[in-house]
């Protein structure tokens, strides 16, 4: 370990010894902790171990940049049964490595140990943010504007097909998956990318979040994060929601709507904030960010305004009037 | 999670949002992970949950003190299946509260998730340390004296006895455990506790280690990685190495060696450290430390003299010569 050279300064001491060992300055320190599970979270049928190491990373990464911060060091702690051999350790933290590059992240430790089945990948990611800079989700006030970076719908709808093409290959194991054209979705789902572009952007734009928290869950969950702990309603727009073509054509094969996929599906890993309306001019040429509704009082609670002109509470858990009215 | 006080001025922000958020000073910040896995570090049928998240935490808080820090704020991810009824995972809490409480410790954050089998538990701590005071397992000198704390092999001498009472158990169900007279090692094994009195004791007594580590694998294979990393040999002595009575009596009944115990049982949580002969007279007459040796050049390797009289060399995994000759 004596070679291994440090993005950060603060980083004084990596693996091999009995903990990491960090300097900070005078910013706040932030720490996230997330646990992947063969299984439930992932099925290494259509999961290549270098993208679950690199995904495992930036969704703790992402939690970081929902604080407005930036991640620093992360810790891995693996459990594997017998059945993986040394190289899919390797390749897991091939994937890992690659995603601290990109993202100038130390990766300072770990503890990797058997397991009686399956995998299990838990990462604490642990980050810093210059204190008038930290962004809570509780920050938010009424008529703030509600802005997402990138698009929704796409790790879901990449989900659908991986699905689709394991049960094709379980019941006729010649057929050759089908997955051409779909790269991008595939892409959502497999080795999604925590967006630490957008927090330098906003930082660059001057413009400050009042609230954020990324989006792992769906929008619809988030909202409702994020309108709970600022103690506030929220009214959004179906024909806001940014949608990659691709979730518009798949959405029509698997027959499901895809607004559905971007309000319930998750894995998105974008960021859902929330700025002043004197901020407004500062985004609103910018293609990587969508004002989808504002902030309302609490009374008002939390809706969905459709296409069709009717409104709709928003529901943490399976919007079912559109599911159901799916084309 | 408005109600919790926290012990740390340096925790701003726990549970509730991405990331905990803490402002570290001019210290250096320590960080440290490990994963406990059912069934490969724990047995349910003899560990109950409080004890078990209990230990868990301490495995975390030791390898912070083994740097010379204290710990200051843990994440905990959890993975358990649906066998697991709610009150399981508050018990397991309860036992991670009460180890923070104890070690004024934080519990900032978690993650809890399903698992498709078994019980995992991953901790990661963080921890701080003055600039001066951090203690790395690279400092040691030819002729420092080594010196342990509290006592060894009482953890897995505990363990030998919870084993025999389960394979009791599994052949005579009714048959009643035999446990009385051990409650000291059934607790060295089942609740471990965390050396951050040492800490203090040395920071008090003006005693600056040279080199330290936790004894979580046994004394042989600690001392092995404190020689390796500061370049050094050692030599110890088994009639130096403190034992507990009852580890005495009980490696009678399971005719183990009680020096095979320590050497290679592990699971003591001890801190092991080297400190400069001069300061020997403020060790000394310290009921808590034990000094069992010294440091000499790598050229030396690492070798005990056992009581017999001959010198032999110290091996990581199984001190085998003992243990055949084991009465």
């Amino acid at each position: 370990t004596e070679n291994i050279t440090f993005f950060h300064e603060s980083t004084k001491l990596g693996v091999g010894d009995d903990a990491a060992v960090f300097d900070h300055g005078s910013d706040y320190s932030l720490v996230s902790t997330d646990m992947l599970v063969e299984g439930v979270h992932f099925d290494l049928s259509y999961t290549p171990l270098k993208h679950l190491g690199y995904k495992a990373a930036m969704v703790n990464f992402s939690d970081i940049y929902a604080m407005g911060g930036l991640p620093k060091q992360i810790v891995v702690g693996l459990a594997l049964s017998n059945r993986f051999p040394v190289e899919a350790i390797e390749e897991l933290y091939e994937g890992i490595r690659l995603a601290c590059q990109r993202h100038e992240v130390d990766l300072v430790g770990g503890d990797t140990t058997s397991s009686t089945s399956g995998l299990i990948i838990s990462i604490t990611a642990m980050g810093a943010v210059a204190k008038d800079a930290l962004v809570k989700r509780s920050g938010a006030q009424a008529k703030d504007l509600i802005v997402v970076s990138g698009d929704l719908g796409g790790a879901y709808m990449g989900l659908q097909l991986l699905e689709r093409e394991k049960q094709v290959y379980l019941e006729h194991p010649t057929i050759q998956p089908d997955l051409a054209g779909h790269e991008y979705v595939l892409e959502r789902q497999l080795k999604p990318e925590a967006r630490r572009d957008i927090i330098k952007m906003l930082n660059e734009m001057e413009v400050q979040p009042t609230s954020m928290i990324d989006i792992s869950d769906g929008l619809s969950s988030e909202l409702l994060h994020l309108s709970k702990a600022s103690g506030l309603g929220c009214h959004i727009f179906e024909n806001k929601i940014p949608l990659d073509p691709d979730v518009i054509r798949l959405s029509e094969i698997f027959k499901i709507n895809p607004i559905t996929a971007a309000l319930n599906g998750g894995e998105d890993y974008e960021l859902l904030f929330t700025i002043a309306q004197a901020d407004y001019d500062k985004i609103k040429h910018n293609p990587n960010l969508t004002p989808i509704g504002y902030m309302t009082e609490a009374s008002a609670g939390c809706v969905i305004t459709l296409n069709e002109g009717t409104d709709v509470a928003l529901k943490a858990q399976g919007f079912n009037h559109m599911t159901d009215s799916a084309s």
